[in-house]
């Protein structure tokens, strides 16, 4: 193999791809970097986005920014239909193909609906920047129209918020929405109180936050409701419609519903008519890579990888870093000749929420800490994490004005919406 | 007249809307105001959102939280889509009715085609947020598709962009997409080279600038030349669509095509049956209420309002303001029994426009101003008719961050793209 001109492929500017990128500096190898946005989306924020907390450009950075100064890398934006396994091709949707020596996948993973896509339009959910302002018109448009309806059955439904997903995106979503409704927005309105906005976050378990310690999610619920929020628990959802939303034998008139419940990965598995869990993951060998095809890997929330204990490795920007980083790891031993397996190892740093401004959970293992300390943690790890000095000045400053005045600066009703009437 | 109970609508919040609106706090009044957005623009930065320097929340500010401390003011988001002046009621699309008993129209312009609205598909114009977000988008994919394109001939039609029309919005944006080209992408591309867009600038007219004294008119086309800018003067364009543009005997070959020739006003002539000018605008009396209707009135670019000379008002920020603040002291005057004409008397305070980051020209009548000192004097104005220290403060930052830098905040291509493929 004449390594000079080795070429990697990989598809997918999110954490994996952009990690094993970087680990790759210095390789004796080519590199085109494929993605069908021009963005690098930092998605922990993404529920800021679509709660007008930040603005779109302060969480997404164009892919080849981030890789300019790598002259190995050629950044291409483009859609990907297939993978041609036997050719080492891959195939785009203008006919084009690209070929590939080594190819890396991290496609990453959309919203799911349990096998009731007919929900989507009345239930975005939370991946692109797109779904943000999607998210964000729903809910300041639902506050617009109460201010107009005269109806008080109908108003109080446009003031219902169903959050559907007890995990960390649905527990700060309801964080933030109760409080843009009860502060942010008080005052504003001539014919509604805004403080009358219910928001409701609906578990089908029997917790919310189920991969944090017990206690945290005891602290959780009480943090929520202090806030305002109504919890419900042991039910799941049955139906998703323009009246509302149907969990168990309850029916609640929302006029927004908000899924973060369910997630499937993205069609790598198809692409490679490889085999798949029942999200959609590639079922990948120890090493990441896909069986039969040595040369392919997959990382992050395409892939289904266990932990040693049995559970999945849970779909989250450290994990896909790691994988990342083992990849490219292995392609570089291989390159210089070593192509022994070397198995992944998932190494669990911790779990974070924040619960509003003011308080948040974090689950190190060895350390929990829940209120005002965690959320400080939580935004000082957040702001550390994001890319550049002009996007961690701009967000602090967002937070500090949020965390002084109340007032968030991202408050738009931008687009149509095509999808409910 | 029951002076507690006089009710006055507002249609539009921008410039004219919203100064009327501020001018008459503590008056004996009740106030609706009703827009369309949720939002009042700051448009004269709105080419900066398309060209990628500032985020469109950094640019717009939710309209009842400007009058959030205004109790005698209720805000709706409604569509209007008519006035019945019989009956004196503001008709809502949804069938509702709003009454009122003065009426202020101040419902703006959009851009027009002169009649050839079949070239709007392939040349956006620059009114909102939305055709904000939809022209960074066709810049940023030009670029994105040349980096694809391996005919020679094809990348460089990707790499043209043409601008229609040399007032100052097509000055400014030609000066900008230049320096983003030339500067701000510089090295992020592996196949083409972003020093070799040509950006052409097309007026029918003898000079670009035509309301600027000549010798400033003769100082933009300089320094836009000096950027790399072509300008074309004498050729009105006769022609746009997917290939590009002819203007005269030449056919440009250009992937971008921005349109920043005609606007016309909205329909606010439609909605009153009543007499308007070419473009749309209704021919108001000297005190700028309607003809048979003095308790409507119509302000800033939807109605034709002359100077003493002959000479229309230009549609600038300044113009809708002074109108608004006439019009509520017309309005004072009648509540406190002075039916008195007061006749609107237009005050030109000057011409402003940048090119590129290190030059504008400023034509004040008893002043003029070019090169830098006319540029930091431009954005020390800008910035202070910002709304609020929050924004002041985040587009100072990133105004000196791309003067210093030269790296744009954002360059996000979002939304779905209808209209051309």
């Amino acid at each position: 193999m004449n390594q000079a001109s080795h070429h990697v492929v990989v598809v997918g500017a999110g954490f994996g791809g952009l990690e094993f990128t970087r680990a790759l500096a210095g390789a004796p190898i080519r590199i085109t970097m494929i993605d069908k946005r021009n963005h690098h989306l930092f998605q922990p924020l993404l529920y800021q986005v679509a709660t007008t907390a930040l603005a779109t450009s302060e969480i997404a950075w164009p892919i080849r920014h981030l890789l300019r100064k790598r002259k190995d890398v050629t950044t291409l934006l483009a859609n990907v239909v297939g993978v041609d396994r036997a050719g080492k091709n891959v195939l785009l949707d203008d006919g084009g193909a690209v070929a590939y020596d080594t190819l890396l996948l991290a496609t990453g993973a959309r919203h799911a609906y349990f096998g009731h896509d007919e929900w989507e339009p009345f239930a975005p959910g939370l991946k692109t920047l797109e779904d943000a302002t999607t998210v964000r018109r729903r809910i300041l448009l639902a506050f617009e129209q109460a201010e107009r309806e005269t109806d008080p059955a109908k108003r109080q439904a446009l003031l219902t918020i169903a959050i559907v997903g007890g995990g960390p995106t649905g527990v700060e979503l309801a964080g933030t929405i109760v409080e843009l409704a009860h502060d942010t927005l008080r005052g504003e309105f001539r014919n509604i109180d805004t403080r009358q906005t219910r928001v409701v976050l609906i578990e089908a378990g029997d917790r919310i936050l189920a991969n944090f310690a017990p206690k945290l999610s005891t602290y959780a619920v009480k943090a929520l409701e202090r806030l305002g929020v109504t919890i419900e628990l042991g039910r799941a959802v049955t139906r998703c419609d323009a009246d509302g939303v149907v969990f168990g034998d309850k029916h609640l008139a929302a006029g927004t519903i908000l899924w973060a419940a369910g997630v499937a990965a993205s069609p790598a598995a198809e692409w490679l008519g490889a085999a798949a869990d029942r999200a959609g993951r590639v079922l990948v060998e120890p090493d990441l890579s896909v069986p039969g095809s040595p040369e392919i890997f997959v990382v992050g929330d395409a892939a289904h990888v266990l932990r040693p204990d049995g559970r999945p490795v849970p779909g989250v920007a450290p994990a896909a870093k790691q994988q990342g980083r083992q990849v490219a790891a292995t392609l570089k031993a291989r390159l210089a000749g070593d192509t022994s397996p070397r198995p992944f190892r998932y190494r669990h740093d911790g779990d974070l929420a924040t619960i509003g401004k003011r308080a948040a959970v974090i689950d190190f293992g060895w350390i929990k800490l829940t209120g005002r300390a965690a959320w400080w943690l939580w935004g000082i790890a957040h702001i550390y994490f994001l890319i550049g000095f002009r996007n961690r000045l701009a967000v602090s400053l967002s937070w500090l004005w949020i965390y002084a005045t109340g007032q968030r600066s991202a408050r738009l009703i931008t687009q149509g919406d095509d999808d409910k009437g």
